[in-house]
């Protein structure tokens, strides 16, 4: 198997599939020659929309997602998939369940679907989110789907990543209503109320606009529709397309996109220089640095004195 | 309003829940010497029990947690509780939300109740939860809870700094049923299925069981129970408090308690570190730094060229 990330991108930016699975795989197991390989495809991106999908478990998001990547297809656009951390015992954890999804797609090279299970990896899922999308996007995908089942601090960071990010709610989630919390309405550029037949399905739209009406007016002037879908049987889909297009006229229009990618480049420079910052905090004293961790193990130092200790030491 | 962290930690220490409050919030806005108040608590802190009690939207969790705690009352405990992320634009926030839920045990002084809205913020949940759990363990609480709604890489880090962890299912969360999903089995040392008196609750429970089943032997031969719970009548809780007493006897006996502090100190060393380190590396050189930083906004410089040169500079 081809295992040079320069190859892996060439193959990747000539349509390979395989490769650029690949050199995704590479990228989120760590593997440090793999950042050349994203190097080599960067040059290439920034022509795909990015689209975050984010929600709770139970919403729908797959079927969502699917029926999204289906009315593309229909429009002509080519879609790439990242479904995060969707690993699950029963089937075998991330890569049989994209082999499961892609046999609805099977025939057709115009949609490319990716699992990822990062729970606790290096760099976290910002970061590989980050680097799968960008491979996908120089790939030639037009639009890209980040679906996260993530709730909390994984929003955040998809909302980071993404060009427009669409929150699912469902009816009867009970008291603490994700669909209202603060963080989301900051995130959130369309909503969608998916099973819409369930009943108090209009009860959590009109929650939704009252906590829009209640918030300070948002400074780009996006006002962002809350639209109704029965994903199951495909309803309501063309308008959640209709709605992201909207939202991305919107974007080009009023300037959004250059600083939606600004944050996109700030936020992945920000957790790389983390991370390799403290790596080599780490290596420059290897002797001392093994002392103070040590030291911090065994609570002889507290952690924040440890980090000065380290910090002193390579200074 | 007195803002020496070192006289907010005297008072702490002594007693005084607004003195221990206001450290907190210090600590969480990223206050520069709040750090000196959480060191001057930190060798009165390792005494209490640190449970995180995890699961989605709509499981119930914050009652479940109100019962917990007043069973542990019943039993003569004292609690803290520490909830992440509760902010809503109904309530006000997180501050307000304290002060409804603190009403219910308002002449309770062995019941201390803390929220925190921590999207975003700098240091992220982990440390920020770090922080706070260390002030009411210091402050002499024997049992302190921490609840999330996270989902996904916010219960990764509840797990990272409890002694144990409960993590909250309820029947009907449709396909993607969290209880399953195989980075849960991993975190979970209680699973607790709630509102076991709709449909399909035993079928959850089997559910579990199945995938306990299914997976490797854990290592330290803590075999997790599944326990029904109605906690709107309070139905199951003691059998929930019952099982968390085993599991800190476990923990005690086989040694994982030390392995359990240990990994929460290396966890919040780590994220100080990666911090700490990355401010450094942007002081250090400020003007190349802001030059650097300039160039991958443009693009000129991909992020990862932007850090190895940064780092180079400072070199």
């Amino acid at each position: 198997m081809e295992r040079d990330p320069i190859v892996l991108a060439e193959r990747a930016l000539g349509g390979h599939q395989g490769a650029g699975a690949r050199l995704i795989r590479m990228l989120e197991e760590g593997d440090e020659g793999a950042t050349e390989g994203l190097r080599a495809v960067l040059p290439s991106a920034g022509r795909a929309h990015l689209l975050g999908v984010t929600g709770p478990p139970g919403a729908g998001k797959s079927t969502l997602v699917d029926r999204m990547a289906a009315e593309y297809r229909r429009r002509g656009s080519r879609v790439g998939i990242i479904a995060v951390d969707p690993s699950s015992p029963f089937t075998g954890g991330a890569v049989l369940g994209d082999r499961v999804r892609m046999h609805d797609h099977a025939a057709d090279p115009g949609v490319f679907i990716r699992s990822m299970a990062t729970r606790g990896q290096l760099g976290g899922l910002a970061r590989a989110t980050f680097e799968a999308t960008t491979v996908l996007d120089a790939m030639g995908y037009d639009v890209v789907l980040i679906e996260t089942v993530g709730v909390g601090q994984d929003e955040v960071d998809v909302a980071d990543l993404a060009h427009t990010t669409v929150v699912v709610s469902i009816p009867g989630m009970g008291d603490d209503v994700q669909a209202i919390k603060a963080g989301i309405l900051e995130i959130a550029d369309l909503f969608v109320v998916n099973k819409a037949d369930l009943p108090g399905a209009d009860r959590v739209a009109k929650h939704i606009g009252a906590a829009l009406h209640m918030r300070a007016a948002p400074i780009d002037a996006w006002q962002p529709p809350i639209l109704m879908t029965e994903a199951e049987r495909a309803g309501g889909i063309v308008d959640v397309i209709d709605g992201i297009d909207a939202h991305r006229a919107h974007l080009r229009s009023s300037g959004g996109l250059d600083r939606k990618v600004i944050r996109r480049r700030e936020r992945v420079f920000h957790d790389v220089l983390r991370e390799r910052a403290a790596a080599r905090a780490l290596a420059c004293a290897p002797r001392q640095g093994a002392e103070i961790l040590s030291a911090m193990r065994s609570g002889e130092l507290d952690p924040y004195t440890a980090v000065e200790a380290l910090l002193g030491v390579e200074a």
